[in-house]
């Protein structure tokens, strides 16, 4: 049976996702960054309590969701660090489950498979050293999200006499910076990010090495 | 229980791995591309009867491990045609399990992974629209590796009434094609190709985007 987790999900409200900036101008990055938040709200929902953890000027009725909004002006780690300690400090009746806010290729069976590893940490890697997913089951871990995270995260779960387990998924893997990440999204996306991708003209190419084209 | 396969591995001999030629000479490419295959045939040996597909040239003993090598000089998805026509033929006997050479994170939870998985056919994706790895269950599908060939073999399983499978694995998906590719091996290499790597002088590097460094 899976335990109880809260569900926390970082949202970069302004200024989000500028490597794509050669693809998307600020109004359809920004469209973009609202796509991927409700895929991941999609394959997260029901399963815990769910909070968006953002800077101050998210408002509830552009998620679509009934989901808690957090405002907080701290740095990424000290405000999950933070999270962290609250529930330490009231007894850990829930996990606490991380989800970064641009796996649009996530879906719910991803999302139970990672709630259903064994493990003190169970750490999701995304490409380039990135840890796109953690669930944690100790009061004593810390995030440490900067530069090549995953290393990191598992270097302080040894540290610490835990055990840190590897979650393998694709899908959850896959966190869209890039412009060819977008590709991914037309060829494996289950909602409504490649919805708004396809709206904007993407389309996938067969010539060459480059796999995404746009109409004109 | 897992079904009997025979796993059959193609293997470019000459001129493999031309996107790495910025980073690696034509020795290091040949070099890595042996690794690769020795952390391949690691992950999937004992699990069924091996075939490398190769063109004329490779010797058993550049392998390190007893496995059939099967000369070819057809196209790659004309010999692995054949091959699932010879099974046919023969009342299918085994299924047919094709791997990449080139999948150096994989391990054997992965492909016990797949060998579980339900699906006339299980498909599992690479990065940019490839196909790192196809378990194929029925005598009737064939296969169509080249450009986006994750697409054509879903929509050819589909058009033949077949069941398929996505098989979601970050360290199945993650072929070695391009230098930032070389930068997942160091993180969550399990064997031969991280040690060929590392000897190299290639180091992890935690400044800016780029992850991947080497050593003068």
């Amino acid at each position: 049976m899976q335990r109880q987790v809260r569900i926390v999900v970082p949202f970069k409200l302004k200024g989000a996702k500028s490597r794509l900036a050669s693809v998307l101008t600020p109004e359809e990055r920004r469209l973009l960054a609202f796509a991927m938040l409700k895929d991941v709200l999609d394959a997260i929902f029901d399963l815990g309590k769910v909070t968006i953890l953002s800077r101050s000027g998210l408002k509830k009725e552009d998620l679509g969701r009934d989901v808690d909004i957090l405002e907080s002006d701290l740095e990424l780690n000290d405000a999950l660090n933070a999270l962290i300690e609250e529930q330490a400090g009231q007894g850990w009746q829930f996990d606490i489950f991380i989800v970064m806010a641009d796996l649009a290729l996530l879906n719910k069976d991803v999302v139970n498979g990672i709630l259903d590893a064994e493990g003190d940490v169970v750490l999701c890697p995304g490409r380039g050293g990135g840890t796109n997913m953690i669930l944690i089951r100790s009061p004593k871990f810390r995030t440490c999200y900067q530069g090549l995270s995953y290393p990191k995260h598992l270097a302080y779960a040894h540290d610490l006499g835990l055990n840190a387990a590897f979650f393998d998924s694709f899908r959850a893997g896959c966190d869209i910076d890039e412009p060819e990440d977008l590709a991914e999204v037309l060829l494996h996306g289950p909602g409504e990010t490649k919805s708004v991708l396809e709206s904007m003209g993407f389309i996938l190419s067969d010539k060459g090495r480059k796999c995404l084209d746009r109409r004109a």
